[in-house]
């Protein structure tokens, strides 16, 4: 299985630290033998038709900051994504929710040249979701996103595949870690700025942390989720979205009062698209506090069910890939991959 | 698809009303025309080779009590199981922990005679997991039971599918509703017996309620989990027990000293099996209340990932039945099963 990887941050670097470490249960459990043909980063690309040397790769990126000091000639072409030969295209590069590129550009290539692909940046699904989707059908490959919500932890999997039979009719979450994060200790008592600054100070939030702040990061994931599990076609401007700036200290008190917490809540149901902070009780399952994700699905049959877990990290959403990867080869074994 | 159903108890009636409400659905999304073809309780049988009148039964079972009143010939044969036609056994006869019976013979019953079988009866599982997977496998069919755990929530299904390419290194839950629903009591100021009271008028507790307080019932569905998910060879009498019936007012209270709140709680890892009540921070995201249920799992990249749902109810659980029987038809697209 040859595979391209866009995107050499952290969450690219550990998949490659992933496939190192589990080749040979890869092969034995799934029959997959990956061989990673190309590693691009924004400053050039890292090429091998028969196979980089994975480990190689890591130890230049780190010592050059740059993959493409991997060998001494420098690999020219246009159009890298549709020239190089591969069955996968991995989609790592940084979420941008305005122009959704470099990302969007890159899916595009990679469908349009028959290469299944997966993607952990919201940008293009949060923007042309059913586009993409299309797409990925009339070129008979698979679009996979698993690590786009919810990190490691297997959200989208969840609603899919564990509820066959019975019908979603809503669902509600806490889709941002960053936001819960600055909202607990809002609770303990800092003030907004200083909450902010703590999860700077801890790696949580970004320099610039308005992608969090404002509610667009869970307005990205809530749109993933409505088109993926409701069947919903939207798209980031059908979401009433309103972050977390503009709390005060008054509000999250009153909260704890009537024993609630006040959370950066995304909800979807059949009259409702939205994120805004709402207080939501201490009892509920979905009331969880630090970095923690959280979402209630209510299904027909089966009643309400959460699922909680760290909603981002490099590793766990690095594993999401490599299940992503795993299903793409159950599908397509009819096809030879190796 | 040929259908016994062995146990007309809540999920029994529960099953049959899901078919008749979801059988258009059933056949266009999976291709699945449901015929039951017999019906049992602990009175007798009735029967039909071309497919029973679901309506009929379950208004016959209302009247009667009994479903063998549905036609007035009585069906005899001996052997009901093996010598009626069918593809899928339902197993859904209370659950007994010293013997397993008679839901052991039932699905020895089924499996020996070629049919796929479907229990929600913890007790052959509990105490002959691994024979009965064996005896599946021998002949070919399949042996499903995600209704043995968490009712509807499907905790056997997350672990075994949603996490692929990772391993879940250990895991820790709340698997009874009876005594979290009496513990949730206990924190709020009830003596274990006014709280046991309250749990038998809101229907939680059985009139005889040992199996759930005494931790059995929570210790066979971590046998089941054991052995599915992390390949053990275990049964009921390698699970270190204790209940809660002898947990007093001063645990709850220093528990709740500590912002903690004490539980049943069974856990699996490298060096433990056990089900016991320990006190559990409030912050834990398997610190649920009221009858709910929640498992906390531990895996090797993913991190660690909670789903908390209903442990209980008809309905719920009969969905699960559903899904079991999905997946069946899914795996046998090959045969001819409708």
């Amino acid at each position: 299985m040859r595979i391209i990887v866009c995107g050499m941050g952290v969450v690219g670097q550990s998949f490659l630290r992933l496939l190192i470490s589990n080749s040979s249960l890869l092969y034995k459990n799934y029959g997959i033998k990956p061989r990673v043909v190309a590693c691009m980063d924004s400053k050039g690309i890292a090429y091998s038709q028969t196979g980089l040397d994975m480990e190689r790769v890591l130890r230049v990126k780190e010592k050059y900051g740059e993959v493409s000091k991997y060998s001494e000639s420098i690999f020219k072409t246009d159009n890298y994504i549709e020239n190089i030969d591969a069955e996968v295209l991995l989609e790592l590069t940084p979420t941008n929710l305005t122009t959704a590129e470099p990302g969007l550009s890159h899916v595009i290539s990679g469908l349009r040249t028959k290469k299944n692909v997966i993607t952990v940046n919201k940008g293009p699904l949060a923007l042309s979701f059913s586009s993409l989707v299309e797409l990925s059908e009339y070129n008979n490959v698979m679009l996979r996103f698993s690590g786009t919500v919810g990190g490691g932890t297997p959200v989208l999997d969840f609603a899919k595949h564990c509820l066959k039979g019975d019908r979603i009719t809503s669902f509600t979450g806490i889709l941002n870690g960053t936001t819960n994060y600055i909202l607990t200790k809002m609770a303990d008592g800092l003030l907004f700025r200083e909450a902010l600054q703590d999860a700077k100070e801890k790696g949580y939030a970004e320099a610039n942390p308005s992608l969090d702040i404002d509610g667009d990061d869970a307005a990205a994931k809530l749109v993933i989720m409505a088109n993926w599990i409701m069947g919903y076609k939207v798209t980031l401007n059908d979401v009433d979205k309103t972050g977390i700036t503009n709390i005060d200290q008054e509000e999250i008190i009153k909260a704890a009062k009537e024993r609630k917490s006040l959370k950066l809540i995304a909800k979807c149901d059949k009259e409702n698209l939205f994120v805004r902070p709402i207080p939501i009780s201490k009892d509920d399952p979905i009331c969880v506090n630090g970095t923690l994700n959280a979402v209630t699905f209510q299904s027909e049959h089966s009643g309400a069910q959460t699922i909680i877990g760290k909603g981002a990290g490099g590793i766990e959403t690095a594993s999401s890939v490599l299940r992503d990867l795993i299903e793409i080869k159950e599908n397509f074994t009819n096809y030879q991959l190796n």
